[in-house]
């Protein structure tokens, strides 16, 4: 399993329920292709939403979100991660 | 406190221990804001490098940046998160 976090661009005033209702959609799906969405952060004002995930690769994660609506080239594959 | 997301690019090719290192840099003056840098994610591939941060402004964690030797303009203030 690799972990991805993904950028989306345009989610400008959207709303935590809005945001909430979105990543459900991702939820529903994403066992089809053995990703999971641990979390989403949104920054309404400049409409940048933040995606972390884990799956088999870059383009499971990307037929999910296309899949759920809202697609997004910008995936990227996080191999190193400090704490 | 709100919480930050904020993206660095040009990393291609940085190893987990010199993301470590970087890191490690970030954290030793952090206080110093009010700025705490919870986790960073790497893709060595395309260079981009996530951080993810609590702090008081947005200008506090780009000042430890700075400060830390790797400024980024690009930093958000991510005010929801779903998981």
């Amino acid at each position: 399993m690799a972990k991805f976090m993904d950028v989306h661009s345009g989610f400008v005033g959207v709303t935590g329920s809005q945001l909430r209702e979105a990543h459900d959609r991702d939820l529903a799906i994403e066992g089809e292709e053995g990703v999971h969405f641990e979390r989403a952060w949104l920054d309404p004002e400049s409409g940048k939403v933040f995606c972390l995930a884990t799956g088999p690769s870059k383009e499971a994660v990307m037929r999910i979100h296309d899949r759920a609506g809202h697609p997004t080239p910008e995936v990227y594959e996080v191999s190193v991660e400090v704490a």
